[in-house]
């Protein structure tokens, strides 16, 4: 199964956005499907997927859209994963892979899993991957190349469908990492999910500024404040889903985070250059690290 | 004075790091100075400086150095501006104009004035412009290219001499902004100063979890937290210095963005995602405007 060409012979992908669109390009390119249906309920984005060429038709209807599908991929924002599991569940044929993309796992595959019937395999995925553009134009098809692409399935999981979802994503450039699902989303609290939350709230203190200093903050911006911007434009509805779906690791790193923080503030009021220094010093060395594991 | 060619007939440098050696690079490609002294209390900085051939000459002696300089142009750390202007001021001569690069204003003004004697200028600048490299190799002629210098002259400060540094950062490609020293801390206190203690904090936060999870957040650092480490890689003493020499507008807006962060620790803890989706919306249109005013 892990010639080129034809891996499944009928992919169905539910919602199209920037992950859906550039996944579906990518399967699109590599001949890995024979046919590609999109469904989505939003009408325009299902218009631009078949005008965009990487989907061969597309449906509001998601029983018939998955009806023949070899492999669902979930791609609709992480809190309505299991409301689309239950629209198209009834429609799945036996032996069919259903897979996702979201950025929390723990939670999706509680809402995905209780919809599905016997005898379909659910594999959970993660690309570690995105920009800060949405929707079915913003996507392309290199956009996973080189990046992280982490599976959590369950124990008891279908192993020749984890080799099928890992190969489909090979296949578009992907690393695969295999992990718990409960870990996923520990790591992820701090590599991605606090550092959106802080990149918001820093942008909307600065967006409730009186009219004037707003708008020289973003005259400028460059000065440091500008980096927090790109990662603040990311999806607002996926992000909010991210957040309510991984509660407990956010909170728990959220919590850590302040402590830090303050303990910086006190630093400052009463003057400790030393532990500023101490700390700012420590911090280089991780960046060293990660240019050195070449994730820079 | 806004020809081409000389502009001063010596120009010392005190201090020889990533700005120092920038300016001074772009003031030799410019051709705006006849002699370019470097005074560093580094050896194998000012060594440096010479052997990459932007100093004419360099000096371990500040009352030496400055001696018969036309500008003098201070690139330490903020915290030791004043210290530097106190031992180089008995060497300046009549006329002589005193300038800098910190990135507080404010402090850098009263540390720094109270020790230049009478019939010298002192024209407090900031260039908008950095990396997160340090060190004279760091440095590179066309750091302020495009990149706005903010100028904070107090009032009654020689125009001529003001005209004369406008002139020296407007040859190095920057964009000139006239501005009140204190607007000023506040202004870059947002944009700058609170963006790198974030980033300083959450980077910190990491490096303080197991060896084990750190190692996985260096690997998938990519989410996000990347983007953090590079602003928390810049300089420690200097950012050290710019914390302790704007306490004051550093805590004030500190304070709006932990209250702003306790907001949505509640929304997450509550379930709230409409206050969540709210603000991400709002923060898409900052990046938006940025993007329209062409800061990104």
């Amino acid at each position: 199964m892990s010639k080129d060409g034809i891996l499944f012979d009928r992919v169905t992908f539910i919602g199209i956005g920037l992950i859906g669109s550039s996944l579906a390009r990518s399967v699109k390119k590599t001949g890995s499907a024979a046919h590609i249906t999109v469904c989505d309920i939003n009408q325009a984005h299902r218009d631009k997927a078949v005008e965009l060429g990487f989907a061969d038709d597309a449906s509001g209807d998601f029983i018939a859209a998955v009806k023949d599908a070899d492999l669902v991929v979930i791609c609709t924002p992480p809190g309505v994963c299991g409301d689309a599991a239950a629209a198209f569940a009834p429609g799945l044929k036996e032996g069919a892979i259903v897979t996702d993309v979201g950025s929390v796992k723990q939670s999706i595959i509680h809402d995905v899993s209780q919809h599905l019937p016997d005898g379909v395999h659910f594999v959970p995925a993660h690309p570690i991957a995105g920009t800060e553009h949405s929707g079915p134009e913003a996507g392309f098809a290199e956009l996973f190349d080189g990046r992280w692409l982490i599976l959590t399935p369950p124990a008891g999981t279908d192993e020749t469908a984890i080799a099928k979802v890992r190969t489909l994503w090979e296949r578009a450039g992907s690393q695969i990492e295999i992990m718990d699902a409960q870990h996923h989303d520990m790591v992820l609290a701090i590599t991605s999910h606090l550092p959106h939350l802080i990149a918001y709230t820093i942008v909307g203190t600065a967006d409730d500024l009186g009219e004037h200093l707003k708008q020289e903050v973003i005259k400028f911006s460059a000065s440091g404040f500008r980096d927090f911007t790109r990662i603040a434009a990311s999806d607002p509805v996926m992000w909010r889903d991210v957040f309510l779906n991984n509660k407990e690791a956010v909170l728990e790193i959220l919590q850590r985070f302040s402590e830090d923080l303050t303990f910086l503030q006190r630093a400052i009021r009463w003057g400790e250059g030393d532990k500023l220094e101490e700390l700012f010093s420590r911090t280089r060395k991780i960046r060293r690290e990660i240019i050195e594991a070449k994730q820079a």
